[in-house]
């Protein structure tokens, strides 16, 4: 078991990471914020999976469940309706300022619940139990929520930081081969970005990663959430460096708004990898080692980095709402060589489109 | 013409007060943002009657209106459908993160626009321009945002810093009587909890008062607005010293929402005060000169202290909602003495019943 602590927004968040740790998070809610009661939001796949070991370890812990909240699976229930259900259940429960809600799952409950505890009274505290190697490397920590707004991926949100990250890396073998491999794109985001070190133990560790052994899991997991804290901390509401953790994103976010539900999160951003390191190629910014090294690790992991026969027209159309547009220029995260990435303003429109035309074809 | 500086949550936000100011607000907008467009929200009526100045400021000021919102008047515009049309309206006009979102009105206004803002990409910047009086002495700063969900005030909201306030006292000329008399049970609340100078200042200056002296009331708007930053400064979030701003509003709140409509919001806190006070009196901790003083005050100013018929039943649920709420404990500000005001942990359901009774007989 190890215990990072990140430091944003005014708080600090403890991450506690190790295998089994599932059974224990009653105990860990109870010692870290007290409350006697909390709502549990999660999805059905996973609530049917892993739902009654929290039951029992909250239930251990002497924590009455006020509500608990299953939605569907999927991208789609990051929306209003599911957003509007939670804050009913909330006011029903009669949950006050203390009460904690619980997101049991990957990155698309902890998106939605951390969304709606933002709002509930203007905020009550968020535990992010993590059920996917995305959320486990990414998405647990940080503080961003949100839902899709007019076909928009995470177009409405908050930052909201958890009190907690409760990672348990053993619940990841329950995850089917195709999530599993799409949330160790973001891990490679990490290595080629921040962590050289990282990477080497992804190269390295093939087998382990194929056989999803808990204590390489808990220390990539250790590695990725450490370096993202590390930028969370230094600037929360991502006006700057923080940005670096979108790399790959650019295109990546777009193409998954393309066809929603077609793509996975991780699968895009292994895409919008290669989009954003033949940019900076084009560019002469970014070392010619960068994109076969990360190509080939990605592909090592099953990742495909093109899209053939995608919806560019689409994917230009979700361009225009990229989050980090400012007026008519673009801002991409390019990778100058391994573990050192930079956020590069003004990229044109032309070089985006060229950049998509070269992963879609 | 004033400048206030208001510190809270990582930014200053310059509060700018003074008679005639609406005609400037695209030049502050323009010198304070650096935008080149912007997104307005108000209602009919504050749009019929100022939306004429502000839309000129805007086009002097060099700046594009990108959108321009008008809700119904009154406390019902503070839904999710209201929210989700402005987040239409920003989505549309591709309002990116640096375009602001200008609240032309009351408090209403101010906290729908604020909530949007806040929602949008993540938040947006907000422009708070106050057109009451509730709104120029109270709920233009502090960054609280809010709607209404299943039928309690402020349910859900966020906390989102504007990121300048232009107060114009003279569009006060235009408001109702009962609203302007409405919006100074706030002024009267700080000057009880906080200011005793404010206090003697709206005891002695009751014709200037009632003939709206632009001048008095930018000096009134300064105290209050003055006095709510520093609190917002030390206490952002509503965890501590900030939530003297709620003296009268444990009791106000849900005689308000206890008859949507029937009750301008300054006008139940104003009963909300007195109950307060009586509740200290019985308890034996505010002193015997505040309710007396206070309640003189506010009858002077045209202000009701009891609700004779009320829905008490209706109040009761209501206060059962009350943000303050921990577990079965009420937390309500009491006043010591004038000037002199403390959040009391631990108020029993029953005292708070009795204080029902005794402003509703």
């Amino acid at each position: 078991m190890e215990t990072l602590r990140i430091r944003a927004g005014g708080t600090t968040t403890p991450v506690v990471i190790g295998a089994g740790l599932l059974e224990a998070a009653g105990e860990l809610v109870r010692d870290h914020l007290g409350a006697p009661t909390a709502a549990v939001v999660t999805d059905r796949t996973v609530g049917r999976l892993h739902g009654p070991a929290l039951r029992r370890s909250l239930r251990a812990a002497g924590i009455r469940t006020a509500a608990w909240l299953e939605v569907a699976p999927g991208e789609r229930s990051k929306s209003w309706p599911r957003t509007r259900a939670l804050l009913d259940a909330l006011a029903g429960a009669r949950a006050d300022r203390g009460t904690p809600v619980l997101a049991l799952g990957g990155g698309m409950v902890g998106d939605l619940a951390g969304f709606a505890a933002s709002l509930y009274m203007r905020g009550i505290p968020v535990v992010q139990i993590p059920t996917t190697v995305l959320a486990q490397v990414d998405s647990a920590v940080g503080g961003k929520t949100g839902i899709n707004h007019v076909g928009v991926k995470n177009l409405v949100g908050t930052f909201h930081q958890p009190r907690l990250v409760v990672c348990d890396p053993a619940v990841l073998a329950t995850l089917s081969d195709r999530d599993y491999r799409a949330g160790l794109a973001e891990a490679v985001k990490i290595g080629v970005t921040l962590r050289p070190d990282l990477l080497a133990v992804l190269e390295n560790e093939a087998s382990g990663l194929r056989d999803r052994d808990p204590r390489l899991l808990a220390r990539v997991a250790a590695a990725c959430l450490g370096a993202k804290g590390d930028l969370v901390g230094r600037d929360e509401k991502d006006e700057d460096v923080r940005a670096i953790l979108n790399y790959g994103h650019t295109i990546g976010h777009a193409l998954e708004a393309s066809a929603w539900g077609r793509w996975r999160h991780g699968e895009a951003v292994a895409v919008g990898m290669n989009a954003a390191a033949w940019m900076g190629e084009t560019l002469g910014v970014t070392s010619p080692e960068v994109r076969p090294r990360q190509n080939a690790l990605l592909a090592g992991l099953g990742l495909k980095v093109t899209a053939p026969g995608a919806d560019k027209r689409s994917i230009g159309r979700n361009l225009k709402l990229d989050k980090k547009v400012r007026g008519s220029s673009h801002r991409v995260v390019l990778t100058l060589q391994i573990g050192g990435a930079s956020v590069w303003p003004r990229i044109s429109r032309q070089l985006l489109r060229d950049a998509v035309r070269f992963i879609a074809s």
